[in-house]
């Protein structure tokens, strides 16, 4: 798709979303001021040096008023693109944002492609690759940590670990070739020691990279929490009032709809997603149906699990089975709900609660929010997307094939060979490697307009 | 709810619809610099001009990067609502939205009402009621001639007809005013003769409003088109092949989505609505079993219906059936169907169509679009609001009492009391009169952000 791409087109979209009051239609390019000059009657625009905003009217080609609306004025560089752009500020109504982008187009436009901007914002130098990728996280953002996580990569968090890990490597890799060009006269640049140690710490910069991966989708799609417990233990109760307490305040925040949030809540900023156990709750004897796949996905999938019990008996049959099938990094907590109803245990509860009445509710969550927390601490970055975690696998991957000539004392030219592609798939990330493939892959799932 | 408005309030409200890259937050009233100072880091904008755009990062009390922004900056009086303004251009993520609304909240806005930027904008002077009634309309607008009726509304055409009659009637009730002051001494300052002809040409001119209505609607809405005949005359693929054409072009029309526009095609710019004939398409014997309400109520409520067949035998008692209960005004079309089979027919179709073969199709278009410009000719105005028809038939209702007592020769009190009534009724339309009532009625309708 990107090989179609040319810096030369000037593009055009609906940048706002569908309704509304004002809509947005975003121009970039070189002949911006060219096509809005052939329909946007305040000509002032012409000569304006950029960060202005003029009001005027569109009118078509056969004289027509289409609309009275504002346009705002970007001189390059300084525009989101670094490209000459507008942003028509029109009436949200389908009619006239249609006729406003026919109008475009007639005056020598072509459809933006989904991402098209950020790219030319990519292309023209105003952000790296992995700051352009952050774009779609922030605006796919619905709570505090997955906002947290895409703005720190939009700022550039992300890109400069990588840089870090680059130059590092670089130097390296640069010393290396220094003796493959003396190779004949047997000179030593760089230091053994030194080479393995750096390969050695650049690799366990990567692995925590990686390793944040899981915790990072975690926290962007929200934290799957399975509540599992024997019939009649409460599971039902103690979901509705996790998701009654936060209907309340959802409904406070404008533009969330409950449609989307079914079974899912925010809880100080983290947003937490209660994963079907339907499978569970409905069976009689939860141990011998508990075969089913889909009850066993739902145990899988968890980052933590209520193990609600109301009596001793049957306890420890679920818990191990709770332990067999559940990831070893998932938390179960062992809760004790009716605990205003039943005293006797001989089970160590972590916590006691009472759906019924709401309480241990709220310690119950400070529990899970403690977890989450502690979870999260030990990582500067979290990386949420798949392409980075491919790239950071490979270099990986090369980095210890070098650490493993430099121990065989393999010749040079196999470990500076490593470095390089370790290089190669480190500058990917951020974009000094390129490729119209890659570009595709990229901004293929932005939206248009973006 | 628009007792409560307060002019002083700063009001805030998202103005973009759902979705998208970028949203527009949008603020206005006094505080509008003071409420932006609290969050967003570029100062600059507090010594602006106005009409002036600034980046900079939004950041919350606790100091955390909300996100990066473009504010744009209007100063009062060269704004929307007349007032200092500004629009927050943010990514379109659910969180960053939330929270900047929210951080206007907390720095002394207040959620806008429905409509409450426009009510602004008329209260400040901007527009007068009918151009503010209009904005909505031009918003809900989703083909050309909807487009041009609200857009000539917007413009004042519809309020430059209301001025033109206001004025008429003012001049003549001063005169009789004028009269009433000098009653004592029986002068007679207008001219009965004049008086009567000018209360002729208002009540006229005001019909003629009031008659327009009707089409307008049909313009706004759809224009409806019942598509009626005996059972396999091939109605429901001449229907295909009205909807299928048209799904090729709506496809390339970007925001369009198919779902919203079942059985609705735009045909040169007209909106036709197909109207739900499913009660007559599935009976066999169709002239007996059409008693029921739903097929009934198809044909009344047609503009045009389409009687469509293809032999000879049945055609009569059909036609007639649909002569007895369409609307009067309603154009009925005898389509010939499968014209390439059958040739005898003893009865003279106004078209011949094969709907299997896509042969007649643009005639019959042709033709209904005649008719549809036919119809609109005689109108310079068109009436689409409802309120705007109440106030015109209260308007002509006081301008007959008014002529009737001229007639009787009544004595000019009661004249000039209806006089003022048709004054207070146009004055209404146009927000010379105005109680908080009305602004609610006409306000509540209005999205947010508007």
């Amino acid at each position: 798709m990107f090989l179609d791409i040319q810096l030369d087109h000037t593009i055009v979209a609906l940048a706002s979303g569908q309704g509304g009051a004002i809509a947005n239609i975003r121009i970039s390019g070189k002949k911006t001021f060219d096509v809005i000059g052939h329909f946007f009657s305040n000509n002032k625009i012409q000569i304006s040096q950029g960060n202005e905003i003029f009001f005027g009217k569109i009118i078509d080609n056969k004289g027509a008023l289409i609309d009275e609306c504002l346009v705002s004025c970007f001189k390059s560089p300084k525009s989101y693109t670094g490209e000459d752009s507008v942003e028509i500020h029109c009436h949200a109504s389908p009619y006239i944002i249609a006729q406003i982008i026919q109008l475009c187009l007639a005056n020598g436009c072509v459809h933006a492609q989904p991402g098209e901007f950020t790219m030319r914002a990519f292309l023209n130098g105003k952000m790296d690759l992995a700051q352009a990728e952050a774009v779609a996280d922030i605006i796919a953002s619905d709570n505090k940590a997955a906002h947290a996580i895409a703005m720190n990569q939009l700022r550039g968090g992300f890109s400069q670990d990588i840089v870090q890990l680059r130059e590092g490597i670089m130097r390296l890799a640069a010393l290396l070739e220094l003796e493959l060009d003396f190779g004949e006269e047997d000179v030593e640049f760089a230091n053994r020691q030194e080479l393995s140690s750096l390969l050695k710490s650049s690799i366990n910069k990567i692995s925590q990279l990686i390793a944040s991966f899981k915790l990072g989708n975690v926290i962007k799609d929200g934290i799957p929490i399975a509540i599992i417990g024997e019939p009649n233990v409460g599971k039902s109760t103690l979901l509705n009032v996790f998701l009654g307490e936060e209907r309340a305040i959802v409904s406070e925040i404008a533009g969330t709809t409950r449609d989307t949030i079914e079974d899912t809540v925010v809880w100080d900023g983290y947003k937490i997603r209660f994963i079907d156990t339907a499978g569970l709750r409905k069976t009689e004897d939860v141990i011998e149906k508990m075969g089913i796949d889909r009850a066993l996905d739902s145990i899988k999938k968890a980052q933590i699990i209520l193990h609600i019990f109301d009596k001793k008996e049957g306890f420890a049959e679920m818990h191990s089975m709770l332990l067999t099938h559940s990831e070893a990094d998932s938390l179960i907590l062992k809760v004790h709900n009716k605990s205003d109803l039943i005293e006797q245990l001989e089970v160590q509860p972590d916590i006691h609660i009472s759906a019924k009445n709401k309480t241990g509710i709220e310690a119950l969550k400070a529990r899970i929010i403690d977890h989450i927390k502690s979870q999260i601490k030990p990582f500067n970055t979290l990386v949420v997307n798949s392409r980075h975690i491919q790239e950071l696998s490979s270099t990986k991957q090369a980095l210890e094939k070098a650490l493993d000539c430099l121990e065989h004392e393999d010749t040079h030219d196999f470990i500076a060979a490593e470095l390089r592609f370790a290089l190669h798939h480190l500058g990917s990330l951020t974009g000094q490697i390129q490729t119209d493939d890659l570009l595709d892959i990229i901004f293929r799932d932005f939206c248009i307009g973006k």
